[in-house]
Parts: structure tokens; C-alpha cells; sequence
């Protein structure tokens, strides 16, 4: 920790308005001083998710889901930095180098940037408990998104039940999950056959370990695909892509007793992940739903980054191109995980 | 075996026409003798399944699936009785009292009254692997519906991975499959939570062991009732029942990381066993589809029979009056499972 | 809660003189009320450990193991009773009838009655994280050793890996840990195999659900008894026997791939358990260690109590009477678990 | 396998003498032609694992271990090479290219070179079922090791639970079997720390993927090593030296949890693979047994080999270098497998 300077104001990206048309501009506001069992984190990167932008734009708001009024307007949720400053009865656990991501799931979970202030400030006060640890060898910047999308990708890996050996079919291998789940597929001994389109992305995949390549602009049937390379099906398809077609396909790319890990969550409700029962039962297939993470799979995924097997791809700016980043996400303009850099 | 004079001629239900129509008679036809690795089984009880009247009556031609050349005409799956005759090379395995079930999961696999011979006769050769020798205490009359339906059950709750004082609801659990999953749930520790309809399957239910009975015919809104009982959702749900209401209800009845099995075939083939990708991944629940078990399965299944714990409703005949059970078995008239006496 | 009336001062036994000569008598000292997180317990009963009594009398010196100083003097860790206050930030978890038992498994975990104060008074104070509630169904003299005695027994049950249906092997079946274990065993749904020495003994284990009893005091081959009954060899052999003859013996009532769990702690400290490794491999056996359990087994194993299906035998008595209790569990004349009341 | 032909005599080392004179010269004998279910292999390279040279000198008599009569003196058990003949009933199952390995694991297997003639003769009669394809990839003096060896290895790596990114310490990391889980270890996914002795075992063993090397010959405090580069101990040891000091020393290298798995067998029978129970159940440790694996398994294993991820070290001769082999074997001259070549 060491003696830092805590300054009274900082700079935060507050919203204002409401809709699509709402903007985070940047602004001074008070740097508030952690209480009991709090800890106070001098944010250095915070990554940007395209939850964050759904909540800012409130794209949500049908499902009941939008930014609380504890967030203060400051959204955010994977953020990595320096503890500065430690509440009564937080010293015990944290000293130096720790995240504001607040990840538990129990019914009173607070969710960074969605019932709590969020990341995108440079000073977060942060409950001590629920803050992870980032290890030697993990750059500020790539803690983040390891901390969300890493994490679970992860995850989702490990609900597969793939082991060493066997194949995993990856739906979207190129996006923002998928490219994370190529990494740590590798990493734990599977063999992984990447399915996106275009030749930007097969030569991304091949590159981060997918022996495999598939591209969907240009195969016409993909299950006979899969079928040709491993013989009776892949032992799991671990889907990223947020789709009803790789929900369909799904099922259809697996051997007898093989595994759906489901992930990606399409914004269309009639979307159902499932096969029709004769298929379930005879063939033993599983599905199985998978989301994030607990703090000890964050502190394993981030070990696999200190260890140099998984990096996130990463689009990089500033806390003020913030309203910037989240426009060219909805082109579709931000390769990999977007991060701002906050604290100077 | 003993001494035991085998035959030339025996009688045997063998099938005539196609369609609806199709009936099953008694014939006198040949006894044959069981060749290399093959044994003669005399058939004292054949239990009667749906699946067979549907083959007999052609009622998954849409589907392709048909009864065979291969077995002359004679149905029939579930069959105990004596092994009279050893062909070369199956002594080693078989003395007295096995069955001529044939239900490995190979590709090569040959199904009893759909692609060999079944069991609708009085001696029936047997291929000595895949027969399994029943038990101390399981009569033959049990047998058949217990290496078929309760197997099916039996094993169904092993995928549910519902532990010992955990909630399992089981949708149908006075029918056919049903009655079978409440005692072998009950007989692995869990607590039943029994869904049907009516008085008399709810005295059915109860006597089983069902802790709990909810009367669909009677209750507005099933998932409250579950959750009244358990708290934060049942640990599994078993769907027997082959309707889309079972599987549409399934998922809501479950607490996060719960289990549905999938177990009952609907008709309907657009009947999807599954939940929105939002609703699996968030409650990181699990479809897991379950088909009968393995030879060892079935010793298993049998096993609780031979101590007490799991026995079959039974609605006994003669094979002579296969038409007549079958008829019964469409208008819904046979309670539990249907057993015919073959040999003398 | 209610409104319960404190009073300042409460009757305690407290530790008197050092080694085998140490007494505990009934004293009055200071109630002192809950701070921040902490909760106040109205102890109505305590059990009485034997792990208590080897602690009061200094028998563990050796290896370094002894009652410290912020003990105050009062051991006890089986105590059950009601929350009476309730300090700041602990409201939100407690109401009433709770428990002041201390069990996690961390490295900075504080032991009650060991490295904190017991349950051999009348007013605990306890951290409210730590606490278990007793749910309806249990009563207080039951609830104590269900938490200490009970649970590890219960989570040994689910470390053997034994399946309904399947045979485990309980040496030491009718002792204060074992007679437990019976009880669990068979709620779980696996056939026992008791083994203790003497009638009292037999009818014990018997009436609590044991298949089979085996009197060592009159059987030669232990081993010999076991494959009779099982065939090959059983499933687990859970070892709650304190001694070198169980941990010998317990490899070679195992089938394959068996599990010994090793749970009961011989003085002796060059007893061993384990195999020679051409046993271990080539029959690939399984030893595994259990102790106690976390919050959430606690609570599982109250749950069995609650629906009437483990019970502990018990031997009653008040705190005042506590050296009494202790010469009587020397002298082996204490059935079942001992319980004091404690509260009037 | 197309038109091959097959002699009426053959070369094969047939054991001469008995006890540590005895030899195996090459001899010309008839050829065997395969029966119903069996297949004649050409041998082309046969292993020479330290079992063989075992059974030929009789040094596991006071066991009453030693070559059966049916081997008719051919010892040999890791053969890999070409089917040329085919009996009765096998066609359906074998082309081409497979081993004369036989290695179920049941009460009425026949142990190739122990309990039926063995791999040191040019034409070998298997056993169909027991035969495992040797997949593209894998050259024929590898197979042998792989699938004896190798698959030991392979299998005891899943036996120990350790998953991708945790911690596996390997006593003998160096050796016959060491140098196999080095590679599977690694391959799955596991952080490696081997221990061994020397300049060329450290080397070896980095090569092999080992992240850490712990030098026995020159730590005082292996433990300490373990725990320094651990932080908490292993999750993982498998202990494929066989000797008393590797399985002293196990236990104390685990984190809480951890598990050793049992493979490395020791001549000296007081040796226990176990610990204290004390240590083994406050620290919930796991023992487990592992030996060779299953046909399956031996796919699996072979399938890592023909990806190029998993190699032998090898020695090579000729089959009519048997002796001088054995000779050296015994001297700790040969490093890695020895393999000989049979089949011109």
C-alpha cells in the first residue's frame, strides 16, 4: 500500500439521460473514504462490457433490468487497481493490487455498476470480501476482462466436462467469450474445433490454439464437418454465441453422452436451449447452464494469465472515450475486450 | 438346468397384418436350439410394454421404426424364466433362471422383438452375454417389468444426482414409469415430491413412499406448491410423463444447479426438453437425457427388487391374450405394468 | 427473540487445577454481552465430548494440544439453545434457537471450548456467521451432538462414495461415533455391516437399522464374514474405531476400487492407516480422511434428525453434575452421547 | 491385411533353466494358426518391461508369482505389429495393425506372457476382444511401451484429481514409468514438479515438460521445496518409485485434500503406502491405488501418442539380444524402455 495521496475529488464518467440517447461524460465528484470491513481501490484500467452499455442506454429496461440508484449514475464492473486505503477490520485480508469487482451470486449479492458504484471512477470503495487478489504477471488492463469474460469462459470450460484429450466444439470461438474459451480450452488439454466466419477470425483462433477451423459463411453443413474430424461427435459444445442457430446446431455436433454448455444469451425470449426429448434420452446428452464465476475460479482464471497461457485481445482507450467506445461497440468496431484506462 | 425335455413345437404369439388392425395370435411354430455362445431360455412370464402394441401395430412407421424380419413376427422384450439348453461356449456363464433381454448400447446392438426374436414365445434362444440372471426373491413375473420400466426409473434417478434428503418431483408418478421412480427414489434416500392426477393415484403414490402429492387435476399453480414444500426449488425433477406440460413446467420447479432428467418420449416431435439460455445460465441448471441402463444397471435394478424395497403394480394375463391386453392398454385400462404368463 | 431478561450474572463450569486431577465446577461469573457480529445464546443443553473431558484433563499435552487462555477456564462444544441478544450487523442471520458451536476449517478458526470460551455456561456469546440454526423437529439435548458427533459421521458416510444399494462396514458401529453412522448410513440408503463386541451391542446396531451384526468377540475371520455376506468384498469400511485392529483389518474387507474413510484417531501414534502398495494398486483401493463438516453439512445432518430418521442415544444429566459425567465416560459406563442441561 | 504369407516355423525366445540363471534364447517353433475369436499378429517390436525380466528369473516366487505353464515358456506382454490371420468370428472387429496385449481386468484374464505364450515370438495368437487398433501416428516400437508403461501413467494422472493449472509432484519423475507421467501430466493440463537424482534427470525431465525439478541428492528438505513453490502443498503425488522413502515422504507434500496415488511397487512388503490417521483426517488427505487401465484407457493413451504429444524414450535391440538385455536392465543400464525387434 505504502503512502499514497488521496486526493478529495476525482474524475468519474457519470450518465446522464436516459435511452439510447443517455451519454457517461466525465466529471468531478467526491472521493468517498472506505468504512468498515471496505477497502478503497485507485482504479487503473476498468474494462468496458457490453452489459455496461446496455445498462447506460437502458436496453434492458424491458426485462426489468436497469441501473439502480446506488450506482450513483457510475456503471462499470471490471476494474483493476491499487488498494490506497483500508476500512476497520479490512486490514487482514488485502494489501496491495486488488479489483472493485464484486462477484458473488447469493440473493443479496451488489453487483458493481448495476445495484453499486461501478468502475468507472478513479477512486472505488469496494467491499474487502468480495475483491480478488490479482497475481504477479497480470497487467492492470487484462485483469478485468479476465475477471468477466475470462472468468466465464472459464467456467464453462470446466461445466463441459471435457477432458484431456477429447473435443470441444466452440460456436463463436472468435467473439469476446469465444476467444477466451479457445484459451483456456487449450490450457486444460482439449482439443478445440473453432467455429466463426471470415478469415480474420479462423487465422485468430488458429493462433490462440484451435486446431480446428470451421467457417459458417462457407460450410454448408457443419455437423458433418465435426462429424468427419472426431469420428462419432465432439464430447462437448461450450456455445458463446448469443444465436438461436448455434443454440439449434447444437445438440447435433455431439457424441453419445456429450455435453451443451449454455452461455451466450440471446436477446430473442423464444430462444430455447434443449433438444426434443427422443434425442435427450437416447442419445444421453446434457445441458448445462453455466454464468461467471465464484471468487476462487476468478483467482484460477487469473493465474492461467500470470502463468502466460490465456490474454485477452484487447481494444484500449481512455475513461473520456468512453461514450466513443460504447458507439463503435454497437457498429461492431471493438476487436476483443474494450478497456479505458481511469486513474492517470 | 436339470434334466428337461425340450420340445419340437412350442406356442408362440406371432403377428398377423399390419397397421392397426395387425393381431397377434397363438401359433404352434418350432422350438430351435440355441447355437455357439447362445442359450435356450424357457419363457415363464413376458411382461407386455407399450412399446411393444406400438410395433405390433405399426405405430412409429412415421419415425421408420418397425418390427423386423428378423423376428418372424414375434414381439416382445421383457421376458424370465429358466435356461433349459446351453449352446458351445455359454456354459461358462449361465446355469438357471436368466432372461433374454438384449439391451447393450452398441451400434451393433440387436433389440428383443424389434430386430431378433422375442419374447411372445415359450423357448426362446438368447445370446448368453447380454442375459442377466435374476436374482434370490425376484419373481419371474417381476422380472421382465423390472429389467425394462425399472431399470428405465433406477437409473434415471442416478443421472438426477439428487442426494440422500433432497427433493425429487416426479411429473406421472403414478403411471408406468412413475411408480417404479417414487420407490427407487424413496429407496436412495430422497424425498418424493409425487405429481398425477386423481385420488387413486394419490393413495398409489403414497403407499410408494411419496412424502408429498400434488394433484395437477386439482392445484392452479404447481411450482408455488413445490416451493412451499422445499424452500428454493426441488434439487431434480424426473419427467416420466411423455407430455409437453411435464417439460414445459420442468425447469421452474428446480432450485439453481438443479437437474431435470429427461426420461418420457412425447409424441408430439415438437416437444423441446429445455429452458431460455437466460434461465439456464442464471440458475446454472442441467438437462441431463436418461435411456435404460447397462447389464450392470439392471442387476442393480433387481437387486432392490430381491430385498423388498422396489416391486412392480402388476395387471396379469396369459400370452393367449395378448390382443385382448393390448386393446385394454389403448383405452387406458390396465393399471401398472402388464404381464403375461407364457410357458406353462 | 421475545423479550428475554438478561441477567448479569450466570452459572459457568470452569476449569480447576491442572492434569488428570483437573475439576470443573459450577461458578458464578459475568455475562458479557455480544459485540458487533455476535450473538448471545441462552445455552439450554451442551453435550458432553469426550474430546471436552480429554481437554479439561490435560490429556492431549503431548502433541502440543491444550486448553488456551481465552478459554477462560470453560470447555464444551456441543451446546444448543436460544439467541437472546443480538449484536450490531447480526440481526440480519439470527432469530431464534440458535447454536454456539465454532466449526469452520479455516486457519484463523476459533474453537469453542478449545482457543474460546465453551459451552459449559449458561450465556454464550458467539459469532453470528458461525452459528447454526436448529430447525423445527430437533430438540436441544439432541441438537449438540448432532452437530459434533452427527455430522462427522454424516459427512463420512458421503466421503466413502458407498451408493444406495451398496455395502459399508461400520467397526465400532456401536459407539458414540459409530452408532451414528448406522443411522446415517441407512437413511442414505446403504446396506450395513455393524461390527462391535457383545449383545447389547448387537441389539443396539440392529434396532437402529444394521442388515448385518458382527460380534468380534466371537468371530475368528473377520474378513471371511464380510465376502460371505458381500460376495466380493464391500463397498466402504468406515473406521470410527480408535484403534490398530480397525485400520489392519479395514483393506481387507474391501472389494475393487473400495474406499476406507479413516475418521476415528487412535492414541497410539504409530498406527497407520493404509495398505502395502501392491494391495493398494493392484486392487486399486481408496483411503480417505474425514473430519467433521461445514456450516452447510451441520445443517444437512440436523435435517435427518428433524424428519426423525437419526437420533443420538443419549445419557443425561445437569452441568452441575460434570465431574461425575467425566469419571463415568473414563470408565466407559456412559452410553450413547452425554448431555447436560444447562440452563434450568 | 491383404495376402500374407505365414511360415510354418518361427523365431521366439523360449525360457531355458529356472531362478536368476535362467536365459531365453532364440528358438524356431511352429507357428499357431488363430481359432474361433482369435487373430494371429506378426510381432514386429515387442517391449521388455522389468515385469518380464521378473517372471523369466523367478524373482517373484516367494510370492508365488511366476510363468504358467500355458506360456510354454514365451515370456513378453507389450507386442505390437500386423494382424495376418484371422479366425472365426474376429473378422468383425480386426484389420489390421494391432497388439497381442491382454489386459482386462477380471477374475479369468490371461496375462499375456504370464498366464498364455507371450510377445517374444514372431507370430502371436490373441485374443479379438482384447486387442487394441494401434491408431496412424504411432510407430510399432512404441505402441509396446505405450500401451503398458504409458497407459500406467496416463491412468494414474486422471486418478489423481488434479486438474489443469493445479500442482502434481512425481517422486521418480525420471524413470520407466516417471517419464511417461511427466509428459501425461503435462498434456492434461497439470503443473509439473519432479523429483529425481542428477544432472541428466534434470535435464531429462525439463525436456519433458517439467516446470520444477527437485534434486534428491541434493535437498535437505523436499517438503519445504514442495511448499515454497506451492504455496499450500500439492494437490497431486504420484509416486512412481518404488521405494519406502517415496511413500514417506507423500503425504507431507499435499495441500488439504490432496491425493497420492499409489503405483510404484515395492519388493520390501513392510512398506505402507498411508499415513496417520490424525494427519490423514484433519487434512481430509486421499490415498488411491491405481494399476494399468482399462481398453479404453490404452486407446486413450495411445491417441496422446499419435498427436505427437507423448513419446517413449526407448533402447532398442533385437529379439536375440534378449538376455544381454535382461543383463543390463539389471545393472540400470538401459534408460527409458527397452523394445526389441522381433519380425524382421
Amino acid at each position: 500500500m505504502g503512502s499514497v495521496d488521496i486526493p478529495s475529488k476525482q474524475s468519474a464518467a457519470v450518465r446522464e439521460g436516459t435511452g439510447e440517447s443517455a451519454k457517461a461524460p466525465v466529471k468531478q465528484i467526491d472521493v468517498r473514504m472506505p468504512g468498515a470491513g471496505e477497502i478503497l481501490i485507485k482504479v487503473n484500467w476498468t474494462g468496458l462490457c457490453a452489459s455496461d452499455k446496455s445498462l447506460i442506454h437502458d436496453e434492458w429496461k424491458d426485462f426489468g433490468v436497469a441501473m439502480q440508484d446506488a450506482t450513483k449514475g457510475i456503471a462499470g464492473h471490471e476494474g483493476a487497481g491499487v488498494v490506497v486505503a483500508v476500512g476497520e477490520g479490512a486490514e487482514s485480508r488485502w494489501k496491495v493490487r486488488s479489483t472493485g469487482t464484486d462477484e458473488v451470486h447469493c440473493t443479496a449479492q451488489k453487483n458493481s455498476g448495476f445495484s453499486a458504484e461501478g468502475t468507472f471512477q478513479e477512486y472505488l470503495v469496494a467491499d474487502a470480501r468480495y475483491s480478488s487478489k490479482i497475481p504477479d504477471g497480470v497487467k492492470d488492463e487484462e485483469a478485468g476482462p479476465i475477471m468477466c469474460g475470462g472468468v466465464t469462459a472459464y467456467v464453462a470450460c470446466k461445466r463441459s466436462s471435457v477432458k484431456p484429450g477429447q473435443w470441444i466444439v466452440l460456436p463463436g470461438a472468435g467473439g469476446g467469450l469465444g476467444h477466451f474459451a479457445v484459451q483456456y480450452a487449450r490450457a486444460m488439454g482439449m482439443r478445440v474445433i473453432a467455429i466463426d466466419g471470415g478469415d480474420a477470425k479462423r487465422d485468430l483462433c488458429k493462433k490462440l490454439g484451435a486446431e480446428v477451423f470451421i467457417d459458417y459463411t462457407a460450410t454448408s453443413d457443419i455437423a458433418a464437418e465435426v462429424m468427419k474430424v472426431t469420428g462419432a461427435g465432439a464430447h462437448g459444445v461450450l456455445v458463446t454465441a448469443a444465436t438461436k442457430q448455434a443454440y439449434d446446431m447444437a445438440p447435433g455436433l455431439l457424441r453419445p453422452n456429450g455435453t451443451v454448455v449454455v452461455v451466450g444469451l440471446p436477446k430473442d425470449p423464444s430462444v430455447v436451449a434443449g433438444a426434443p426429448p427422443i434425442m435427450m434420452a437416447l442419445r444421453r446428452l446434457n445441458f448445462v447452464g453455466s454464468v461467471v464465476g465464484s471468487l476462487k475460479d476468478v483467482e484460477e482464471a487469473l493465474d492461467f494469465t500470470a502463468r502466460g497461457l490465456v490474454h485477452p485481445i484487447l481494444s484500449k482507450g481512455k475513461l473520456t472515450e468512453l461514450d466513443d467506445f460504447m458507439e463503435k461497440m454497437s457498429k461492431g468496431q471493438l476487436p476483443g475486450r474494450a478497456v479505458l484506462q481511469v486513474a492517470a
